[in-house]
């Protein structure tokens, strides 16, 4: 199991046309090409931060200009599901030619169940979307909060743990018949249970915990979660600093107690990691893709 | 093999509300819940054309209050496929559920090869996206041609003939294992083969063309062709209209050299219809989907 970030597509600092996007992606299915020679079963998670943040910027300016409906965020997180799958399907697909390699690539649309109790409900706390005034803002529906920087408020979503992904099982038996599979974009398209079915929920879900579930579920030999960053840093970017080739399970709890590892970034990939380890005894290891290609690469998180 | 309008989900006249949509997809889904009793295998391809044509207003849009990049058509076209795949899951599921059975429901991304040597690539003619002054128009890249009504100046790109569904082997194998599976959503994104791999054109895929193409390689034993109206007419709203229970596909085809069946509605759907028939035998029906419930619905094109 692999777990793409959002910015192997879409880079802070680029414009992010689709030329560079393409490249982008494709240079990080590049990154899985030893892992392509050597035979791994491999599915893809991938993340959608940048791309779901466009896309409800989208539904927002269709409003303003063309009076369009503005869609919620689960079907905006479907939308990035289908044109991420694409390009990382696209770009694969190369890796693969180039290699001499056949094999299928299969991208699903993904719905993962949350639980409407989650107690994260009652804290949201993930911005999301456009930034309005407040006047704006606390007119609309949902939950707002002023940003930091000053910049104006925008909507807090929940970000509930993932409990269930569908297909799985499908996902895991195309990946042994050879398959690279996509699948849970963007942490999965947040679902509740509801009466017959599912109903989509405005939250986002942390696409290392739902690539950590579904290696779990899969019963996954290995967890690579990629990121910036060659390893995992203790004191990062702060007098100290040291790389770590592993830590323990224990470490690593200590480590977040301590406050080592930031939100929203180093903190849940270490999370995602810890609960992989801990619930299959298997390897994880947090890298940058383009360290891949080396077998003692990154930080592994051992039990 | 049962292709799917795109107004089941965005009906004209309709504000389009995410509840509107989430309402009509499960009223189509409903429909198959004689198929499903009788324990039909099922594949669902689908219709784009407003969401996709919403889409594009959307890039437009955020291009011009946010200055995000706007995206070609083969990248909307993989987000619609995300969005109307997972809002086809969701009804689905309710329906399967209300009526006691137990059947998987996956969603592939789809890409569909077409030939850069397409002769419509010499003659766009499908106008998409927004409408543009004459002087923005011409200043942007793509052909355009001016709205007959006078709206302005849009974009026109080609509707090249499907060549080869990407994954269509695995679709047809999840069908025949009892999953519904959903594909070549708004006729699959149009790809052409590019060196190592396919690279995303600007096209339009006739969606029951693609459907029928499924329909064939799968050997399908019956192909649905959903519509807004119960059954194929000739002389359609005017003097001697007169529905047709079936036609041979000699008759379809002198209807069509006759201008009885409007291009850009029911032509296609014909001329799927044909090729379905023409090549395998197997049993072709256009119909509404309120109609699919009474086995002697609509109008069968026969050998």
């Amino acid at each position: 199991m692999i777990a793409f970030g959002g910015n192997a597509l879409l880079r802070a600092g680029e414009k992010g046309t689709y030329e560079q996007q393409l490249a982008n992606v494709e240079r990080t299915c590049e990154s899985l090409s030893r892992l392509l020679k050597e035979g791994y079963d491999i599915v893809i998670g991938h993340g959608n931060g940048p791309q779901v943040g466009n896309a409800l910027l989208r539904h927002e300016a269709g409003t303003q200009l063309f009076s369009l409906e503005s869609m919620p965020m689960d079907f905006c997180g479907a939308e990035t599901q289908g044109s991420i799958a694409y390009m990382i399907e696209s770009g694969m697909e190369r890796v693969l030619h180039r290699a001499g390699i056949k094999r299928g690539v299969v991208s699903l649309v993904t719905r993962v169940e949350v639980s409407p109790d989650d107690p994260m409900f009652q804290h949201p706390s993930k911005p999301v979307g456009p930034y309005y005034t407040k006047e704006v803002a606390l007119s609309r529906p949902g939950q707002w909060k002023e940003d930091a920087a000053g910049r104006g408020w925008r909507k807090v979503v929940a970000s509930p743990k993932p409990l269930k992904i569908n297909n799985i099982d499908l996902v895991e038996r195309l990946a042994r018949e050879g398959n690279i599979v996509i699948t849970v974009g963007g942490g999965g398209i947040p679902v509740v249970a509801d009466g017959d079915g599912h109903r989509g929920v405005e939250a986002v879900i942390d696409k290392d915990l739902a690539s950590a579930l579904a290696a779990v579920n899969m019963h996954a030999d290995e967890f690579y979660i990629l990121t910036d960053v060659p390893k995992v840093y203790i004191n990062f970017r702060k007098d100290g600093e040291q790389a770590l080739d592993s830590m323990t399970v224990e470490q690593a709890k200590a480590h977040l107690a301590d406050g080592q590892f930031a939100e929203g970034s180093m903190a849940p990939k270490v999370r995602a990691g810890i609960m992989f380890v801990e619930q299959t005894g298997g390897k994880c290891v947090i890298t940058e893709a383009g360290s891949l290609g080396n077998p003692s690469c990154g930080t592994e998180i051992i039990p």
